[in-house]
């Protein structure tokens, strides 16, 4: 990974240091980051000739080698440096609360404007809704394009960013060109490599965020954050970590809640986790607890199911969203565990 | 279930009542609670005529058929009303704090010593010490009776109450014998039925309480409930439950953190949660994660490992006790907790 | 689902039909079998009004409306009673033996010709062999288009099928060119929806059979059937499904061995199972246990990975291939097993 | 592990061993095999002089130091060469059958002595049939001693060795008085290590064998054999191993079927391996697929629950029995796949 003393190469650079590695049979991929830029080296980067002949450049600070499976997304990575903002937010400063219905009922879009309103209200930063959505039956409902002019429009009512999943590349075009702040990879593509792949070069050096849920099954901490790698690695370091629940189930709860695992990725990387509770536990009266335990484990914010009146909503919402009402509740005592919690941080802050 | 006007029946209605029902192949079971005492009818106790019979005398409040497979553990119960007082809180009321170490080193009692008078002054209620441990080789240390002694010298000198695992009915004894309050029932137990409720049937009465683990595997909320309905069926309706991680393990920790079950405990039974965070994560800088999680789910109280100088402890103090300084911090950020949950209750409080 | 009296409806009666079910705002999606086509009705098919004016037409044999979540995987689906033919075999009516490397090595192609000699030496009928794979890390080995030619020349010459994975429809679109005879969707694609439907519709009325392995965690039987419900929906039924080991695993094996979940699916669908015991067990000297395990569950077939000289192989080989001489004795093996089975099985054969 | 030259130490010779030890702080454990017994040093065995003293004892033959966490279990143990012999057959040298009703139904003895006669009739080897149940309820029916004397008066009928399972002292007084053939410990005690110590002792010296289910977790093999270890290095080495499905559930299944494990242990130990099928699916329908799969891994033999007349079972009976005559089919089946398996073995005889 090579750091340049100013926050980025020039093209002329660029360029100098393409030919080097080239030499070596390695190339460069470009992580565009919000206020500097850092150059990974892929292919076998440990040439010694070859970072020789890098650090003698005087526009390079430094050359990291990063001895771990997923370079970019370890702890000790460079990148641990960079600063996300979203929502007005910057993650990890405060925690950043992500709420809205599961589903956007393209036939009822005041349900989803007066939710957004009440999640603007209580406190929340970005705002979600399904467009389209993974559904196990190819006889269920799938989505509507037409709900995304309703996401857009609920932004330009409320200000809040918005956050939609996509599932393949033509979903990705569409809400890109229309400006979504938020991508949403869900737990079915969470090892969906050419997705990925092509979410990260697609969004390189954009504003875009990618929220990567976790797969469905018990799965190692390291194949998360390798899945995150992928994006990261084609040139996005604007990765947000989601935990969702995993199978097999808890009886008694859609999945088996899994927010304990914030504490060992906050080990092992820099990035932020913000926790689902809401398909973690599926059904509302539980997810205030699932929520504040996700605080309590360290997470850096919550993305929670939320509708303003929760059995008119469509998808998940009548079983799982929680009302604007217990958002507000939530999102205050959310705050209260997190500052509680920092004290505990296995990697504690520096201050 | 028979609950009488008075707090007790005498012997002679007692016998009254035993007459009545064994006409109809039942017999009672007598619940000792701290404050009154309630009458299960064993056997089929659904037969008209003995309710009948049972409800003309005029000591007899009231008769409860609870339609529950667990019907004495069932938050419809009559049990849900007694209170449970132990080391000084009346829990539920309050949160409740039992540390110490894993193991007692019968070799070094001052670190005992010094561990329970630092547990008292970060805030503990209860002290927990093992005396005897289930090993999964016969070659490792199974624990020593000398250590009891230590036990009990620590509560003169604290006052603190005190907890001990049981593997057996010999060990069962001698804890009785010395007044241990609260006798434990470890993990690979949790299904032992002819422990539970010979523990149940030994400590009818009295005022032992009897902190039950939840089994291994990701067992249903059902079945941790019918193991309690064994003890208090026997007669000791002072039971804890406590949930301490499930196997298959997430990767990273050394169980499946599982303090979620809480809200799902809580929706059936009127019995206490207290999560034992140690065992769960198995790593001391992740404890107090794990245990201001399980504040977050509603749990009334926690237990936790801890030790003035664990890498010098034995059994699994080096790798997951706390120091007292973290809990006693710890103390206090899981009452803040435990205040801002309240609210979420799933059965919330009535006030 | 509508099933005509001729093998097929002409482009005239189809249109007919269409108009019909328009009306209901139902369409039609015809299932291109081998031996006749069906006409399955996508919306709700249960109008009493449109299924008698179907009925009505002379050249309508049946119309069945089967009441299950995935209608046409459903054992009481007409699709039952179609055949497939794979590899010179008749899948059902003799065990199915797909054979060859994880991972084709573009550097050494003899190493494959030599696999695959020995593979049809062995008895196997189809030839797998990985182009591209899904890979943990971004920045291990991916693939190779020019390996897709080695597999070509290996079918062409040893006259048997070929089997290769795809992850993306770039991928999909280069092996149908090449008229691959059974395109695999490894796990990690298990469930994603839009390459399902992609390869369904791009396969319709083809040859080409699609081998869908199941996802990692231990999903229901429901969600398997449902995954391949919609590649059969958007036009192919030739499904063969692939059980190939769960998480979390089995200490000591790759994944938990789930060849036990074949005689579950034989309850639900007609569909084959073809059980992979490589990536289940992932330990070539246990794969022969796993794969004759998998027929006395009353698998269809089995799909092993074998390598003329495992430890010179690449990907998963070395670990997990087994030898060609291994391959020709479980083969035996296999055959009488199969036939033993037969008599147990859930749905035993009507003659 | 000592040796002897002759096929036991006498008294004075182990009293001069005794003594050796005892200088080093070990001590002496007999187990006492079929053919001849051998002596476990307990404590650390490693030091040089002690076993330098020993060899130089002129009726010792060899002294063996397993470095293995159950030195009795490992597959280097001398205890590999032991043979056990039950209801006729020599255990390994040809598959075992264990057959009969899951609970004695004291009421219908009939029922029982007419099961007995057909078990005898189809194969099997064993009769299990159980007195006492472990029973998630306490108020559901717990066995009765009754039973016990129905279970000796089918052995006396039929020569068939008999099976029950204990589940504490006082059970195992019983049978043993009784001379029960083999003590079974249930799942829900895998890991009573009192009880397991306890009944080690009890049958020390004896031709009592000791049938050790798994534990209900997907717990590793290593903690099974640890178990087992209780029991052998208490004084009897007569153990098998049966694995009979693990929590979390399969989906249409009771258990997660395990027999997969088999193999797993065979690289590690010499004990036999009995699978349980009718727990792990716990449908009659899916008992034999499960059984047959069982003897594919490397089973040495399995223990099916077998009922005259299933629906009028009680306990599992009427769920999971099978027949007589499938039992009959089974066991010829089960004979050709152990046949067919062997040469596959990680272990292959050396024959």
């Amino acid at each position: 990974m090579i750091i340049p003393r100013a926050s980025r190469l020039t093209p002329e650079q660029l360029l100098e240091v393409e030919k080097i590695v080239s030499e070596f049979g390695c190339r460069i991929q470009t992580i565009v980051g919000a206020e500097r830029s850092i150059y990974a080296i892929l292919g076998d980067e440990r040439h010694e000739t070859m970072i020789n002949r890098i650090l003698g450049l005087d526009y390079v600070a430094r050359v990291d080698a990063i001895d771990s499976p997923y370079k970019l997304m370890d702890i000790k990575s460079t990148l641990a440096d960079g600063k996300l903002r979203l929502g007005g937010v910057e993650v990890g400063a405060e925690p950043l609360f992500i709420a809205g219905p599961c589903t956007i009922d393209p036939k009822n879009p005041n349900l989803f404007y007066e939710t957004a309103e009440a999640v603007k209200e209580a406190g929340g930063h970005v705002l979600r809704g399904g467009v389209w959505k993974p559904r196990t039956m190819p006889y269920s409902y799938q989505g509507d394009n037409a709900a995304l002019d309703i996401l857009l429009e609920a932004r330009a009512r409320t200000g809040l960013a918005i956050n939609t999943e996509v599932m393949e590349p033509e979903h990705l075009s569409i809400v890109l060109d229309a400006g979504v702040d938020v991508v949403q990879v869900g737990a079915r593509n969470a090892l969906n490599y050419p997705l990925l792949r092509h979410i990260g070069s697609r969004t390189a050096g954009s504003n875009t965020t990618v929220l990567l849920k976790r797969g469905r099954p018990m799965a190692p901490v390291d194949e998360f954050l390798a899945a995150a790698e992928y994006v990261v690695s084609a040139g996005n370091p604007n990765v947000l970590l989601c935990p969702r629940g995993t199978l097999p189930s808890m009886d008694g709860y859609r999945n088996h809640p899994d927010e304990s695992i914030t504490q060992l990725l906050k080990e092992k990387t820099w990035a932020a986790v913000i926790v689902d509770p809401s398909h973690s536990v599926g059904r509302a009266a539980f997810v205030p607890g699932a929520a504040l335990a996700a605080m309590a484990y360290g997470a850096d914010g919550i993305v929670v199911e939320t509708h303003i009146d929760p059995k008119c909503g469509i998808g998940d919402d009548p079983k799982q969203s929680i009302t604007p009402a217990t958002l507000k509740s939530l999102i205050a005592d959310a705050r209260e565990i997190w500052k509680l919690r920092r004290k505990y941080s296995p990697t504690p802050p520096s201050s």
